[in-house]
């Protein structure tokens, strides 16, 4: 099960890529990776090697038992197996600085254990289509950004600046230092969503689909956040809330 | 491939119900039926009387070859079939006028043709949450409202009335000469939607993943709205955009 499960989660075939060569060139030449396989307790120098590359590059690496490895190909993979990614990834320290350069106002969205494909692609056309500057991800505990995802966000995905962190609570701290707004949205929020302004650099904080944000985030929240609702049900689906905040931000915004 | 979609719309197999003594009885017990499956061509007077009650009572009846029955069930069916619905179905000329009666300010949601399940389970949740007193949905080109959609909503379709229309339009009509404003929301409108009042009775209509609200009933709206937005996407997910809407209808109610 764990086995069907992860090779879906990292797309389809073609997207694999093995051996230590050819994940070194991608490693070298920047190409976009969604994660890296290697084998668990390699003394070898170019496995540690790799290693280092991802976490520079800040690319989601999981040290696996050779059994993984020859499930996911038959070939030679020599420890190490990596799938190519459809979208191109970019780093907030260098975002950031740009858009207040072009004299814009950031809008930010960081989005704190979104798991659910359609939910992820959801979220991410709303925000295109309401100017988000970047969404941020973590990079465990989220939904792949692969094509089922980009299928969802009617190709949105490849029109907006994607960011994984791997560290969300110290990406809202540099937000945060940085003269951006947390917003946090939750059923737990104190205050009306509409109440708020939105025009200064702000960032919408939206959590899991079954836990919400995590206590440590939410903690750091500038603005907590609500949607104000009558009936049973009393909680919206993530992407739903996501559209209705951006929708609010960007129409004071505009 | 018509056969695996036509099974898979119509539900699981313990929703499945045969023979002309069973389903004479679920239609004369009112038992909420997704829909009836009957052979086509048959001159049976038990056939035509069960035509007839599906008709009276709004269930979606379907004449088939015998072989699609055939592979339905291999029991004997007596030539029809049908599907139970977990959810039971209102007809909106009784609730209309019961809240009225109540002192409220209808709330309805016409969905003209959102056919992906988990949307239409989304729009029904966002939908429970902000107080909307009946979905109407058409019977044919429409998501089918199972297990599936129920899920999707979070058990918000358990909670909220749903009607069925074999006419779209009519109903609108219906609505608007019951003092109904029926709002179509498209990315054709000429009017932020922001600009509108709705405390007085109001009808949103929502239109398919694809091609939006029909034109006949498009023609009909006394109000067309957008939701202003900038970005290469241009469009929203359905479920997203009624929650945009259906956040900002009752915002101005509360």
């Amino acid at each position: 099960m764990n086995k069907t499960k992860e090779t879906k989660k990292s797309g389809s075939d073609n997207s694999l890529i093995f051996g230590i060569r050819p994940i070194m060139e991608a490693l070298e030449s920047g190409a976009p990776l969604e994660r890296v396989f290697m084998v668990k307790g390699s003394a070898s120098d170019v496995h540690r090697n790799i290693a280092k590359l991802t976490r520079v590059q800040g690319i989601p690496l999981k040290l696996v038992p050779p059994e993984k490895l020859q499930r996911l190909t038959r070939k030679n993979h020599q420890g190490v197996i990596a799938f190519t990614s459809p979208v191109a990834f970019y780093h907030l320290e260098n975002l950031l600085p740009q858009i207040f350069e072009n004299g814009e106002s950031p809008l930010i969205l960081l989005l704190d254990g979104v798991t659910d494909v359609r939910n992820l692609g959801a979220i991410a056309r709303s925000a295109e289509c309401f100017g988000v500057h970047a969404i941020v991800v973590p990079m465990q505990h989220s939904a792949p950004i692969n094509g089922e995802a980009i299928k969802s966000s009617a190709g949105a995905l490849l029109n907006i600046p994607i960011c994984r962190t791997n560290d969300v609570v110290r990406t809202a701290k540099y937000l945060n230092e940085s003269g951006v707004e947390i917003v946090g949205c939750s059923e737990k929020g104190d205050t009306d969503f509409r109440r708020l302004k939105y025009e200064n650099p702000a960032c919408l904080v939206m959590g899991a689909e079954d836990i919400g944000i995590s206590e440590d985030l939410w903690a750091l929240c500038d603005k907590r956040v609500a949607i104000p609702m009558k009936g049973k049900t009393a909680s919206l689906n993530v992407s739903v809330a996501a559209g209705i905040l951006l929708a609010e931000m960007a129409g004071q915004r505009l």
